[in-house]
């Protein structure tokens, strides 16, 4: 039997300012701190050792898993950050204010951005600062892979790879394994984990600092999940 | 050409307690915290951009390489964490306070145990409680990996094969690599770079929370050194 914690990160700077953020890598919150704390102790709690952890490039995540890591007394595990776990990118949404861009496009327009399955925000333009392009941190991907804006679905495809290639293979040679990430690459891998269709997935709400068990088999089928 | 960066750990709360610390795993004094950022300031107004970083399983040189790399802005770069780059362990001294051990064994005694090159302090016995074997992060190693005891020259030859296996490899894959460790795990590096003599590695001193830049040619022998 194979062990995967799914953690979100705690709340981040512009979940409390209410802000679109996406790849926009801003700083987790105190009280984000103090969720990844708890989510830390309540699987060391549960008397689970993970063998191995991936986290994202973005530093809510990365900060959350350290933290929750530090509460274990586990800062030496072995930590993978791979940019395929990156939030949903939020495209020209990013950074701007959730109630202004509800004003501006109407309440409707932005449902469906945030709650379809396969409908983009508007992409970045050629020029605009917040492309990922200029980042450092993602100066080694190609242009075919940097995203200018995705749908749940995009996040999908860009965050199996990460499953199948990595994580996959790190829990047949671990016993356990976590993964602190966001929201949106979460849901990613929990639709391919338990199956769940494009109409359900967009309306699955996954609490930021909760860890949320699957106990697999060896073929990595879900036999139970449920949160710590 | 190639830059690697040396960092030992900041402050920790034993070395203000003046007590011998060797493998036991104590956290960084809020001193070391400040010298740890102070140090990822100085790389990155050095312009020095590391692709990847080094660090031991002991949290004071990976928290220093944690604070480092959030000064710099750069939490997302690749960390390897490896137990060859811990300190050099120090038997049944570990823990004792140094002025009381001096007292019960003598300063010469204690002269030869912390300058010489090749003398080992007494080893833990079986059943001590300090013995690495029962920690949870070194459960993967053999007892012939596990070291009771070490002198200086020990902990050269243990740190050779990360250097050689891992470290050297990683320099010439990225252009620029960082190494957060120990005053012995660096000196075991210093001396192979330099090679420095056996009498001489002894009395280097390496200073806490100061990059120590290397800039080598393509076959890793060092052009200059200096301290940020």
């Amino acid at each position: 039997m194979k062990t995967l914690i799914l953690l979100r990160h705690g709340q981040s700077v512009w979940n409390l300012e209410n802000r679109f953020t996406g790849w926009t890598d801003v700083p987790l919150s105190d009280q984000g701190r103090k969720e990844a704390r708890e989510a830390g102790l309540k699987i060391l709690k549960e008397g689970l050792m993970p063998g191995y952890c991936f986290t994202s490039y973005l530093q809510r995540a990365i900060h959350t898993l350290w933290i929750a890591l530090d509460a274990m007394d586990r800062s030496w595990l072995p930590v993978v950050k791979d940019w395929h776990l990156n939030e949903r990118h939020y495209g020209a949404l990013q950074g701007l204010d959730k109630a202004v861009t509800a004003e501006k496009y109407g309440d409707e327009q932005v449902h469906i951005w945030r709650r379809s399955f396969d409908v983009r925000p508007p992409a970045l333009s050629e020029g605009d600062p917040r492309l990922p392009g200029g980042e450092e941190k993602y100066s080694a991907l190609t242009a075919d892979e940097l995203p200018l804006t995705e749908s749940l679905a995009d996040t999908i495809e860009r965050v199996r790879p990460c499953w199948e290639e990595r994580i996959a293979p790190a829990l047949h040679l671990y016993d356990t394994v976590l993964v602190a990430a966001h929201g949106n690459s979460l849901r990613a891998l929990a639709k391919m984990l338990l199956k769940i269709s494009d109409d359900d997935i967009v309306s699955l709400e996954i609490p930021t600092g909760s860890p949320w068990l699957f106990k697999l088999d060896d073929r990595l089928t879900p036999l139970e999940n449920r949160y710590l």
